[in-house]
């Protein structure tokens, strides 16, 4: 038997080894922004390094940093074949509401061919595909095609702020010819996608404060500018009436794309008919001129991801609360740069907000954003392996998400990166019944062991 | 020993008592909005009817409402003498932000002459005053110079839903000559005031709803009507650039005053000075044309008490949120209605609102505004006992806040109400830190001894 069908064999015998993992893993509560959850992070580290010594990896460490750990280990016994480092997340977002939500987030839950939880499409289960198919040629086959690194990232949803020091650190040690992720979508079911494109992210809280402390509504409503309509009136200024962004200068350095890019662009991505569906509303909304999927994909955002302040209880509470705060995200495209356009909002609220309050803005991670080349020959791998794994070839798709390590890995390996994504448009990855579609565990380790062979013939120019 | 100064005696005596009573009632987190506190409410209600017992009043009950008990008891051995109702409330507001406290909320604590505590002025201690004086009577001149009724509400901080029913209900039983609160401020220290004014109140909830279930940020960020996003725009869209409610219709029904009433409703109240001071602000907001005393009494007021909507925990959450809502709290004034204004609210808002969000307005407490004449003989009686109790003549006020039991109490028994607040206007009412300073306490029970014996003497058309 041949080493790729004893990989796939393997693989299709132990696919229900492969759920109760995902299924292990999905009831560790790993969020990594709560600190609440840290232990949790930990412990989900320590398993996965387990796992990767199971499957035969070499070097296998749990490597701390300021805050939540990596994960690493590798298997490179090639000398002369090409490097292959996978990356994945084994970090969540925080499951609130939890009030929304069908079966527990931590308790994963089947539903016909869907495993509902948090963290069971984003990024747990498609990381259990990568380990499935590296399990699946050490174990099936005897040994992998190519060398390997693996490196699993416990903060990517808070933007992976220890990484880029750890690669810092690590340059030298962890050179590849290739790295490949999967925390991307697909088109649907049997319809792959690789995505080539990702927005930046530049991560703000505006904090609003008024009185020294909390006052009595009734007492001081009319003669005191209130923190929280102060902070509605910001928040309502940062967009003009068409859904603009309203920031002086903010779409300065947005490339223009010339009406062939656009169609490129805009042919594999979903209509406006599909967004709508996928996003559950009646209607769009936002920049005129522009289509949904080119609204989220090609032009910058910036959106607001809570607001909190006064009393949030049942009831009503007479207060005019001391302050009021929002925690926003734009979402930034090429050539912006987080730090310029951090420079423009902060000019823009301090013109705007007015002598009655003090506005103070907070920054989070700073992610620019990324575009990757098709033509590389590691999209036509990526192509090949797609199509013996779905029986389809890949869209080359631009996504509105963020994924800091994509332009940090890249950077800082100088290597080609291939966003192959194993979730659907609706696996709901951030909100209440996050789910993953089994089928995509299953076709997607069959993806993943044949791009690893593909990748062990390809001439690429660091290998050369 | 004649009884009013046998009473007097009787009350310096048993300070120690007084406080530590309303000690204990501070320790009872009595927070009417919280159905979690419905135990605690009820505790408080049972001790309370145990205090009327214990100081005399005859036929003490706890009355059973849909939500939280009211307390009753009466003397009224005096037949053809005036009767005085006393009302008060034993409910309080929650006591978030918990941070905020320098003590525990339910913990009462002494820093030199001020108890710390939620509900140690609003409305604990003022009540106490009350049951002292009622106390001082009947120990030690061994009865009251006038019939009494006390009604003790835990449903004030809520707008006192069960009140009206119950008053409907037991109007005939309930006959009295003069009804006395004491909720409401004095000046400052030894500078009574009886407030003449209230504003009226109406408490609203706006939820904006926009796709089916939470979405990812990066995904749809920029194609989807952000809920948080509009409703921001909804609530600046409130008010205008003046600081006036942009709300078409709604100063409609706004009493004009000539400039002498302005002055005579301007003089005793503080200055924009005082009014910063005691906000703690540095500048004041709102309409034009009026001092800052005057926008929270003579002119209306609409004021956001609470927004929350998307992730609130720490760090970043990438997330457009399925809906937001805000809790807002309209103060009105002669001759506004509630149902009116809400009217108003209401269409405002459904023309306001984009088609790519549902917008939902839910009422909860609708007051009218107040205004008691300041010409009736009862005003007389509480200023002489001003006088005597705190050594001063009382300021005739006009207040910002809003008592539903003053306006429902007057409509019901058709008796005047006299509002003899025994509170400063730094006492922090529904803020953190709410505190009582002790000698109103004293000279406020000492003025209300001599209340209820200038009600005694008063010539009032329903007992004439």
């Amino acid at each position: 038997m041949k080493g790729s069908a004893a990989a796939l064999a393997y693989a299709r015998a132990h696919r229900g080894q492969t759920l109760r993992t995902v299924e292990e893993l999905v009831r560790i509560p790993s969020i990594s922004a709560d600190p609440r959850c840290a232990v949790d992070v930990r412990r989900c580290a320590a398993r996965l390094a387990e796992l990767l010594r199971r499957i035969g990896l070499d070097r296998v460490q749990v490597i701390d940093t300021g805050r939540h750990p990596l994960v690493y280990g590798e298997w490179r016994r090639l000398p002369g074949r090409p490097t292959v480092l996978v990356y994945g997340h084994y970090d969540v977002q925080p499951a609130d509401p939890l009030g929304a939500w069908r079966f527990p987030p931590f308790e994963p839950s089947r539903s016909g061919d869907d495993l509902y939880g948090r963290g069971a499409s984003d990024n747990k289960g498609q990381l259990c595909a990568h380990l499935a198919s590296i399990e699946a040629w050490l174990r099936g086959a005897g040994r992998l095609p190519v060398n390997l690194r693996c490196l699993l990232d416990g903060e990517e949803e808070i933007g992976s702020p220890s990484l880029a020091g750890f690669l810092r650190r690590r340059q030298g040690r962890l050179a590849s010819d290739v790295v490949i992720v999967s925390d991307t979508r697909m088109l649907g079911p049997g319809r792959p996608a690789v995505t080539v494109g990702l927005r930046g992210l530049l991560n703000l809280e505006l904090e609003v404060r008024g009185p020294r402390s909390d006052l009595h509504a009734g007492t001081f409503g009319g003669a005191v500018h209130n923190p929280l309509q102060a902070l509605s009136e910001l928040l309502a200024g940062l967009h003009d009436r068409d859904g603009r962004v309203a920031v002086p200068g903010f779409y300065d350095r947005v490339r223009h794309w010339s009406e062939r890019d656009r169609r490129a662009a805009a042919e594999p991505g979903p209509s406006d008919a599909a967004v709508l569906r996928q996003a559950g509303v009646a209607s769009g909304w936002g920049e005129r001129g522009w289509t949904l999927h080119e609204r989220t994909t090609l032009r910058p955002a910036l959106t607001l991801n809570g607001i909190s302040g006064g009393y949030q209880g049942p009831g009503s509470k007479s207060v005019i609360p001391a302050a009021a705060s929002a925690k926003l995200g734009v979402r930034l495209v090429p050539d912006q740069r987080p730090v310029e356009v951090e420079r423009l909002l902060r000019r823009h609220l301090a013109r705007a907000t007015p002598a009655t309050v003090q506005a103070t803005l907070r920054a989070g991670s700073r992610v620019p954003p990324v575009l990757f080349d098709t033509a590389h020959p590691v999209m036509e791998a990526a192509s090949a392996a797609c199509w013996r794994g779905f029986g389809a070839r890949p869209a080359f798709l631009r996504s509105g998400g963020t994924i800091p390590a994509a332009g940090m890995l890249r950077r800082a390996l100088g290597a080609p990166v291939v966003l192959l994504g194993l979730a659907l448009p609706d696996d709901r990855a951030h909100a209440p019944n996050e789910r993953l579609h089994l089928p995509n565990l299953w076709q997607g380790t069959d993806t993943l062991i044949w791009f690893l062979l593909e990748a062990a013939h390809l001439r690429l120019p660091a290998s050369a």
